[in-house]
């Protein structure tokens, strides 16, 4: 039986990490791979409910505390009803945003305790790590100018808060350098799809994914 | 300056807890209390907003640490944005459930460690204590029979559950017996208010809240 794997997508807003996790996902259909392509937070229906309360511009800003649980639990569920019976159904799961998201807004970006946060994390997601991540890398500047403006809460909190997560994910990267990989969101979209499908072909071969 | 006090109501659903709560609120008010009576899950827009993601009847049932989850990011922001606040201004606040309800409903009733729920319920409540929980006690049976058809998701959850729920209240009253008075929900609504009231009133002027 083909084994699962677990491969998320990381960045800050306009990065092209989503469309990178899109076009991943359509090449390795094109391969015949069974693929589920989800998002957080969201994924569930329950997760997606989250997903209102915590990018609804309308509401005053939480509690970065509040925010840190928010994600967690709609981390939990997405874990519990969807990423983990696709794994065990031997499907590509690809997945954009998960636990290096938290670590890197929550802990990186609003500053709460890495060590806390970590540990919440793996309440969350019950332990579940990806095979891969990728971290698609972007300067701010460039990244913002790509978003259109009125965007929802998140991206409002303005360019010294994503500068402190595009270094939180970067810390994070160069700590585990097997497990995160970085490239490049400035190089052409087709040619950085093209640099990020050899590695995880690699990965899928390697285990027995393919 | 006249210091606050925050006193916790408990109990399962159709225990009386909530009645007792608002005419506790009034008798105060009545003797130029400054009161603040507010509820969990709920008590600020977010926390409104989670709660009615936890008691939507129409979402599937979720996984419990996804409920904690919840539960847990409704209470940071009602302690940081409220509850807090009106302490530090001297008011009395009355709380329809606090972190006791997540202890006998996540631990007792959904079995979850009770460790990790009780870590994870000081991380979302910031560490705050109730001056005071008053548990109104009753029998599963006699509070289901109070209760409308036709109710919320947690309250389907049936009678085995919230007898575990009830027991598991009544163990953390025995261990903690100042912290947590148990009144017998059985008890005509007026005679009850009254007996609550005496033990909350003695407590209030201890604390020179009067």
């Amino acid at each position: 039986m083909k084994r699962g794997a677990f491969i998320v997508f990381e960045g800050i807003e306009g990065s092209g990490k989503s469309t990178q996790a899109e076009l991943l996902a359509e090449a390795l259909k094109g391969q015949g791979v069974k693929v589920d392509l989800t998002r957080e937070p969201g994924g569930t229906e329950v997760s997606e409910g989250i997903r209102k309360v915590l990018l609804d511009p309308k509401l005053e800003e939480m509690h970065p505390r509040t925010e840190l649980l928010l994600y967690l639990a709609a981390r939990s569920e997405h874990v519990a009803k969807r990423i983990r019976r696709k794994l065990f159904a031997g499907e590509v799961v690809i997945c954009d945003r998960f636990t290096l998201s938290t670590l890197a807004y929550q802990a990186g970006g609003r500053e709460l305790p890495g060590k806390v946060v970590a540990r919440l994390c793996k309440f969350g997601s019950f332990g579940l790590e990806p095979d891969l991540t990728v971290l698609v890398d972007l300067d701010v500047g460039k990244a913002f100018s790509r978003l259109d403006r009125d965007q929802d809460r998140l991206e409002k909190a303005g360019l010294e808060f994503h500068k402190k997560v595009r270094q939180a994910y970067l810390e994070y990267a160069r700590r585990a350098p097997k497990r995160i990989r970085v490239f490049d969101g400035a190089k052409e979209k087709t040619m950085l799809h093209e640099e990020i499908k050899k590695v995880v072909l690699e990965l899928l071969a390697r285990k027995g994914a393919l």
